[in-house]
């Protein structure tokens, strides 16, 4: 998906929602499971549910991989039953060195058909570039990640300045701002204006809105650009919602209550 | 695998030979894909020729994951088929937010029966502590790596120190010499005393050696110590050191060539 799609997407829906397909076997309704693909019907009546209120799905590919080859195929399932109006987004953290990062970028981009996929920064430039050569893909790197681990090494200074900003200028210059975002935590409130002073046109990919605590008004405020060129992220708070058999309505309703406070910023 | 396990296996052959199972499908030999299963008639043919003279495998996932759902049936089968004598490496370079990475845990330590899996530092203590919660399992982590993006960000410099000496100080509290090793690239040489000085006993997972160009004897000299803990691991220059007929022969041979040069350090 080209970036001129996707802000199109974002602006005639008046949101900018993603909703995380963190489809843990542990935690869907019980009565799925005697369905012969659980993850799957799961996975389908939550994109029923919200597709009309979010703009992208972000499965975590941890959630499949743990469940071996079956977990695949759910994920296969998934991603060929989202609407091709959705940007898609393999959140997989990959990154290696360069001639197996291009394996890694042929998993998700070739044998999987994903937007975009997630990477960690910590190897440098040839771990990153071989994802960027695909036309209209993405690589979404992490910067500023939204977990507590994030104060290890994230912070840590150089000439002045914080690892996740050398990433973000040293990276900025791999790709551009159609084949590139980032990932920066929604509960890095305090950091989001100068991020947006390095990268003020870059999409933004802002996770740990609801479970983790992070807060969309705060959040939107301090990111929002002419573009719209953020997706807010919320995986357990939409998919689990509820544990009942009104799962995918109350998913449902959370998207469509995020959308609606999304919807404020659109004049 | 206990340390004292893998420790005995070492001097017992006098390797600390590791042979990385990079089967990329593109150069696994013609005759080869005619198989049922290419892959996994590639990697038997390699350990049976191999299992000698070294002391554990390593297979880089994204070379499995690359195929799709085949991928990982190879990738199991595989696992299976090296001696339980070897020590398992899971090259997956993941990582992600504490409940997230538990999910990667249950795919490489349950799903999967592997040894010790690669993780990468960037997201910190909850990213990486999942994993070292199994009894007898390990991870390795990303310190210093062997290409050339690990100029990038491992180099930056925070209080007089370079990032990968705090991931090695900071992350040494997280884990014991028990459960916890190190990567850092043969490439690296002029560093290795240093990384010595921190981890003195720590074991180092060595990659570079062969088509990266770094030398066996000039990493060896650096880091050995009583328990030689380290595993110095060669993929491409031992798997297709043919791509021939006689490839599983001549990956025999370069293999047993590294074993003669690590058994001079055998007294």
């Amino acid at each position: 998906m080209t970036r001129q799609e996707l802000v199109s997407q974002i602006k005639s829906k008046k949101s900018f929602l993603c909703v995380g397909l963190d489809s843990d076997i542990s935690r869907i309704p019980k009565h799925l499971h005697t369905s012969d693909d659980p993850i799957f019907t799961f996975n389908k009546a939550i994109i029923d549910a919200t597709k009309d209120h979010c703009v992208a799905y972000k499965p975590n590919i941890a959630f499949y991989e743990s469940l071996g080859a079956s977990g695949w195929v759910s994920l296969q399932k998934t991603l060929d039953y989202i609407p091709k109006t959705h940007f898609t987004i393999a959140d997989a953290k990959r990154g290696d060195i360069g001639n197996t990062s291009k394996q890694y970028a042929k998993a998700f981009f070739e044998n999987y058909d994903f937007d975009s996929i997630t990477v960690a920064p910590y190897m440098g430039v040839d771990s990153v570039s071989p994802f960027l050569t695909y036309e209209n893909r993405w690589v979404i790197l992490l910067a500023l990640t939204s977990n507590k681990g994030a104060n290890d090494f994230q912070h840590l200074q150089d000439d002045g300045k914080p690892l996740y900003q050398h990433v973000l200028e040293k990276s900025k210059e791999w790709g551009s701002e159609e084949n590139l975002m980032y990932v920066v935590g929604a509960t890095q409130t305090e950091y989001l204006e100068q991020i947006r002073k390095i990268i003020p046109n870059h999409f933004l990919l802002i996770p740990g809105v609801g479970a983790q605590g992070g807060s969309l008004e705060e959040v939107a405020d301090k990111t929002l650009n002419a573009d719209y060129s953020i997706l807010i992220n919320s995986s357990r708070s939409i998919i689990f919602a509820s544990e009942g058999e009104d799962f995918a309505e109350q998913a449902g309703e959370k998207a469509k209550a995020y959308q609606l406070e999304m919807e404020k910023y659109f004049s």
